[in-house]
């Protein structure tokens, strides 16, 4: 690795070309990747193109070029600026991964997750900790995207130290670009060994077979968008080769809590309506009082609400929510992906649904929905399930990681009961808008339902983010355990 | 009007009844409420809840009392904070249009557009002009709601001077609740005839038939609570009963300019490839540098695209871009809107899309689907595309007004061109995806699209967002129009 560029770019054999070759290479490049559009939209191949490098580098230049033959409604340009204080409120890769593309097209990230992450060391935001644990989360993420079919091309644009200061003064020169050179580009120039020292680091250790690093040296004009055209045609084939297979299905890496079968959970559960009444005044008092604490702490909390039809998650949510400051939550209801949510990584629209510091999300039905509606309805491929356990444990991992309360409850009730709420919502007038055809559809499926629950709170009940089982035959025993269980988990989170 | 409150309150009536009395009638309120979400259901109303009110008035404790019985999948709040530095580079009324909810759903805002140009003007950043101009946006606003068959419900809270402060206090003693006294509620206490006047004249200028302003008495626990649930309850009721009318249809006040019909267009206009590729590389470079001028000045452009099948806006579109920093413009593919876009205000999904100050958008279709394509294939009701030519002319009107630049092309070629363009697609095996049975179906219907066509251009082509029609069946000559229309009309954005 030389002194002053990055790493060494395997930019030799095409250095010998003449310019003319080097013209003729470039235009069948730019002609292949033009018709490859049409394949990326037949294969349904979400493409994400991050291009990171030093400032001034031409990062943007060489976007520009490479979209000029792409048809502007199957990419978008997305430039990367400090996080707003709003951002800050959320895990790191959220306002990255809010940006992912949809099937079919292409997001060039004009720097994105290694930059933020390299200037935060720079900057003392990150020890070697953290660091570590950052770049783990990246490499997390990627994998996510490359094995729900992603493409993720990642270069990095050297230049030379003299080089890179002489753009930023070509620059700064012209009064109609000189606003674009700010403190950070001039403090890259200064620092530029420690800057170097940071991106080798992060680059190395997220270096990865299936997003692998791709150093290309910024300083020739032609050759860079040559490189870089090349490197976008091979990902695509690859790709798309890549998406034929089965993707690995890991093995379990994190620590499971054990949990009853749904068919041995007693659900024989009940409180008096003096009880409850009085208990739940008190819970809800206390959890009022606990809220305000979270905010003053920023503790971010989430409950996922599953459990059969008619189990009673609606009344329980009501309960809860009952007790808190209408501006600190926020319920959301998850039902069948809209088509833009269909069309990304099946984790893509809880991201987006995250709850900021100090305010709690609760999740009326969730991302479990992966492991047993679209499991057996085979909305997704035997696959795409089996992998999801992981992926839901990686992601409730970099929840809790980040500092979040997850809390996850079945509301559990037997056949009969649901029988009998089921009957009594067709009976009367006010409730036959809650039942369905599909509710009953559903309910002759109560069998293989109730196999892939068990296997689901077998398989997802970490420690760090415990199912828990809760009977609700009796609504009014339900309602207690999970304020109670909510109260309970903040607590401790806050004696922490 | 009393010194200390706001207005005159209605409760007087109610003020009368016994404790028992008002709790029964309470409680029938609230079970109307929680039954006429069915209603709104069926209906697919939305509902926007509008909680404004002086500080620590109690909106918070209000809203948490309405949302009570309701099902929490049917509603949101929505907590107003001061915009961030994203959101100040947006129309004013970006971020609240942004949260409007779906049909057949509530959204609650816990203050919104009153509050925010109420600080304003008391923090001096809006003079008399500005703000009357702003409070007209909102009137505009919130009546483009009610056509588009929104229920819009204005409260306001009020309480005496004495009350607030004593609220505010009982908030800074208890250490969990201190951190919510910010330095705005104690200067609203401080200088409250100021807000009070201000506040006033606010709610008497937009206090519209459609959408006027319930100012209640927040400082009897109970009163308050059934007053709203009782506006709420006549308010859906209202809406239903409303929305089965057709909406009038208002005569044009926007300066119009004359333009040509298509059918009187001459079409035989070219270039030849050596003019065109000299014209090209100079427009494009001098667009270049306008871009930079664009983003020091804070100047947004928005270009929007219409134009036949296969007239060439891809290619036409690419050329502007061609010229353009990647990171400043955005190209927006407009198609049918998915469900979640349906289900709001037609105009709310360009909402979302708009630039921000210095960035340019481009749309390539646009809201005009709504008097074209959703008129003609009857996706929406007479009513809603004959007022959506106001409707429309008012949104440009707010962009304009905003500061941005709007250019609108219809790109024009005639019948015989595209079959030529169809049937060459359709020949070419790289070109077959751009082509569909949907064209085709379109094409047998040119004669009614062009009679829309001609009246949308006739109707919006206003002198602050004029419509110019490009001829296209020399591609070229397009590609050169378009490029230069852009150059002058920010040449002469940059020159006032």
């Amino acid at each position: 690795m030389g002194k002053t560029k990055m790493g060494k770019t395997k930019t030799t054999e095409i250095e010998r070309l003449s310019q003319d070759e080097l013209k003729k290479i470039l235009k069948d490049t730019r002609q292949k990747l033009a018709l490859q559009q049409q394949l990326i939209k037949e294969q349904k191949l979400p493409v994400v193109v991050l291009i990171e490098g030093w400032s001034a580098a031409g990062k943007g230049t060489l976007i520009s070029y490479l979209i000029r033959d792409l048809d502007p409604r199957f990419f978008q340009v997305t430039p990367t600026m400090p996080p707003t204080s709003e951002e800050l409120r959320r895990p790191f890769l959220c306002r990255h991964a809010e940006r992912i593309p949809e099937a079919g097209k292409f997001v060039f990230f004009d720097s994105g997750w290694l930059e933020e992450t390299v200037f935060d060391a720079v900057d003392g935001k990150l020890d070697e900790m953290s660091l570590a644990h950052r770049l783990q989360e990246i490499n997390v993420f990627e994998r996510q995207l490359t094995d729900n079919g992603y493409l993720v091309l990642k270069i990095f644009v050297d230049v030379t130290a003299e080089d890179q200061a002489a753009r930023i003064e070509k620059l700064r020169k012209d009064k109609d670009t000189a606003w674009r050179v700010n403190e950070r580009d001039l403090d890259e120039l200064k620092h530029r060994e420690k800057y170097a020292e940071i991106f080798n680091h992060c680059i190395r250790e997220t270096n990865t077979d299936k997003a692998p690093w791709h150093v290309v040296d910024g300083s020739q004009k032609g050759l860079i968008e040559l490189q870089v055209c090349g490197l976008l045609v091979d990902g695509i084939e690859t790709a798309i080769a890549r998406n034929q297979q089965p993707v690995e299905i890991p093995q379990n890496q994190f620590p499971l809590k054990s949990n009853p079968r749904l068919a041995d959970v007693d659900l024989n559960c009940s409180v008096t309506r003096e009880e409850y009444e009085q208990r739940l005044k008190e819970a809800q008092k206390k959890l009022k009082k606990l809220h305000n604490k979270l905010y003053r702490r920023g503790i971010p909390v989430i409950i996922a609400y599953e459990g059969w039809d008619a189990a009673g998650k609606g009344g329980n949510i009501k309960r809860m929510t009952g007790a808190l400051d209408a501006r600190g939550f926020t319920v959301h209801p998850i039902s069948a992906p809209d088509t833009y949510e269909k069309n990304r990584f099946f984790l893509w629209r809880f991201w987006k649904r995250l709850p900021k510091t100090g305010h709690i999300a609760i999740f009326d039905r969730t991302w479990y929905g992966r492991v047993m509606v679209e499991r057996l309805e085979g909305f997704c491929s035997e696959n795409d399930w089996k992998r999801a356990y992981n992926e839901i444990n990686e992601f409730e991992k970099m929840l809790t990681d980040w500092g979040a309360i997850v809390i996850k409850f079945w509301i559990h009730i037997d056949k009969d009961t649901q029988l009998a709420r089921f009957t009594e919502r067709q009976n009367t007038p006010e409730k036959q808008w809650k039942i369905t055809d599909e509710d009953w559809r559903n309910r002759e499926k109560w069998d293989v339902y109730e196999q892939a629950v068990d296997e689901m709170i077998a398989k997802t009940g970490t420690e760090y983010a415990p199912w828990h089982i809760i009977p609700s035959n009796d609504k009014l025993y339900a309602r207690l355990q999970t304020i109670e269980i909510v109260i309970n988990a903040i607590e401790s989170a806050l004696a922490k």
